[in-house]
């Protein structure tokens, strides 16, 4: 069944500045595709099927654009260090565990079955260097029914012998077989170009994979100006690059010919954020990652007041949980910390805006994505917040930002819907 | 049932820099107070009843240094200002209310039902300037077998009409009856003078106050060094003090003669610090609340390093939930952030030094609390972690840090105990 109405009370963004709400209206799929929100059914639909989830929170889908699924299974573990010791420590290490496919098996199934039962109904996924584990992924992230781009990372570089690629040629062409085995073998799940970042990627390397992503017509995922230490590393690394997104930009992975995420963007310069901005490049604020590996806390007031594109990233592990609502949250208390303590002309965000992000703001990679708009591909979760009494009246818009901040508390999800269809 | 032994995974903090944990071992507990953790059960305690609660995590109550019973009905609601419009806007007009015992009633059955079922099992309240709302507050409380103390506030002036005593003698002479009404009315639930804040208690007031609270030998709690606007505004009304502190401490409302909790102390002076190590002043840091609004972070490395008295507090409604476990995470994330942006010589806070805040540090206000050590009240809860399943093996250790990152993904307190009894 991909035809049907929802009955609820319905939120939706329309732009960045505004959460719309209806109470007891109607959300219409018709054929997998969104048909708008109307406060009574339109003739042409009364026969459609009717979800009754009256007094329920109706609300586009989630979109994680920032997630290593071999992470999940030390989410909340091991976060006394910042990046790079961290990454040598606890996420290198974890990783390496993924050329043994049980391993894999066994930790992809908790992972998968995670963000199953979670909000999230899009998601931009980082495997590991091993493209058999990392095509299993793909197989059980298929099985969730939620739609990913899911990236079998390129190392070749400055990484463990336990977990580098043996050569630049050995990366590309593991890749090329990845794209070829991937790009058609499912409808819900696509591969991504995944470059893990600067540091662990030869010129070659990403010259190669730049290639690919052309040539087979396939979206770029990576990491950007996440922490001091990593952007002092890419200086030297890369001494014929201005900024570090030109270490990207000049072999066609930021943005150009191929759509790309780049996550963080903690201390992009003015270059490169006119680049980001130039070359429609989608941006992935994940605060909790920033907190917890003490990275700092990205200007996401300016980004957005710039027109760059931006969505949320759980970051799972060096964010402790899948939970966009937790993303919201960190998004909005970080934005209080950066007005307070870094710039105080960077107002804070407001919930409309951080709503914006995890729904239409990082839907717009996956195109019309998002929201409940004509012609929209038809995402949705329905909330019940019955379980969180007050003893006031409440509009729609006090109970959806109630969730937004209670997500941890309210643990209420009764439905799930990707593109059409409803999977939870 | 007030002597007993719990089997299952332990964990305690012994200071302020080593949780102690002890798989499948025993927390002995006779006639309400603790004997030790063990790894065989002694021979004095073989007759004991056994709760066997193997595979599960045991650790002390949590201890919750400042929250608001009244404003947990807008918690996650209107974060979209700073402290004192914040106040105006949000928290004055809903406290007001409760002049409405039925409101009242509605809202603190919802309150306690909260608490009780969270992982709390020692608090400090604020209620409103309310003495009847305030003791049924306290009639609630009891119910629920937290050890609890309990503020009536005073509130003379700088305040709306609809939340404003008539004068500093009413103010006074409510507070009297209240703490003679309900000193001795409870087995766990104690009454605590609070001033607001400076900015709402007048100098006669608080002398009165403070008065009170040697002749009853009743603690304090109030707020301090918050906001850069309510210090300033704080300096206006009191130009014959040097700083925040002074205006309680020249009423013996700071630590001396009783105990007292300040909460927030963002932006505390080095004299201020000196007073509050001086008179052993608790402070109450809550992150969630300095973030959603927009305070700042308290530099609590310094403070601990100082050897100065530090809990937590979930500070609902400026925080957004009543979580403990939400508040270890949130002072560890807040604690990376000072040290990345605000003073690198602070280091972040360790997993333990939170662990330790939350129940041994904040438990010291209670007395011998929040440890499981000879002779220290009995206070303990049972997480179930098995639903959150993990492809490696783990240590007890492990699984603690884990259950501090994702309290809100796990839901899984299967037992509390409060001064030996069982109370969930």
């Amino acid at each position: 069944m991909s035809s049907f109405i929802i009955r609820g009370d319905i939120c939706t963004s329309t732009d960045k500045n505004t959460i719309l709400t209806r109470e007891n209206s109607y959300v219409v799929c018709k054929n997998g595709v969104c048909q708008g929100v109307f406060t009574e059914i339109p003739e042409p639909y009364r026969d459609l099927p009717l979800q009754d989830d009256t007094g329920k929170l109706v609300m586009p889908g989630m979109v994680d654009l920032h997630i290593h699924a071999p992470q999940y299974a030390y989410r909340g573990l091991g976060m006394d260090m910042e990046l790079l010791s961290w990454l040598d420590h606890y996420a290198f290490p974890e990783e390496a565990k993924y050329r043994d496919l049980d391993y894999a098996e066994k930790a992809y199934d908790i992972f998968t079955n995670a963000v199953k039962h979670s909000a999230t109904t899009r998601m931009a996924v980082f495997g590991t260097l091993h493209r058999e584990a990392t095509e299993l992924l793909m197989d059980k992230m298929e099985q969730t029914g939620i739609v990913s781009c899911v990236g079998k990372l390129n190392m070749d570089r400055n990484s463990p012998d336990t977990l580098r690629e043996g050569s630049a040629r050995e990366s590309i062409a593991e890749t090329e077989r990845f794209l070829r085995e991937t790009l058609t073998r499912y409808h819900n799940t696509y591969p991504i170009v995944t470059p893990r970042f600067v540091p662990s990627c030869t010129d070659e390397c990403m010259e190669g994979i730049g290639k690919l992503s052309e040539q087979y017509g396939v979206c770029v995922q990576s990491h950007l100006s996440e922490n001091p230490g990593e952007i002092a590393w890419v200086r030297e690394l890369c001494p014929d690059t201005a900024f570090y997104a030109e270490a990207y930009n000049r072999f066609g992975l930021f943005g150009k010919p191929q759509k790309a995420i780049m996550a963080h963007c903690v201390y992009s310069s003015d270059e490169e954020i006119a680049l980001m901005k130039e070359n429609g490049v989608f941006i992935a604020h994940c605060p909790a990652s920033n907190m917890n590996v003490a990275s700092g806390i990205a200007p996401i007031r300016k980004y957005l007041d710039l027109g760059l594109r931006v969505g949320l990233g759980s970051d799972v592990a060096g964010g402790q949980t899948e939970s966009l609502f937790t993303a919201m949250t960190e998004a909005l208390q970080v934005s209080k910390l950066y007005w307070r303590i870094v710039d105080n002309s960077c107002q804070p965000l407001s919930v409309d805006e951080a709503f914006y992000m995890a729904t239409k703001g990082g839907g717009e990679f996956f195109g019309k994505v998002g929201a409940f708009e004509e012609g929209f591909e038809f995402d949705a979760i329905v909330i019940d917040d019955s379980r969180l009494p007050h003893p006031q009246e409440l509009s729609v818009r006090e109970r959806l930002e109630r969730a937004i901040y209670l997500s941890g508390d309210i643990k209420a999800l009764t439905a799930k819907y990707c593109r059409g269809k409803q999977i939870l």
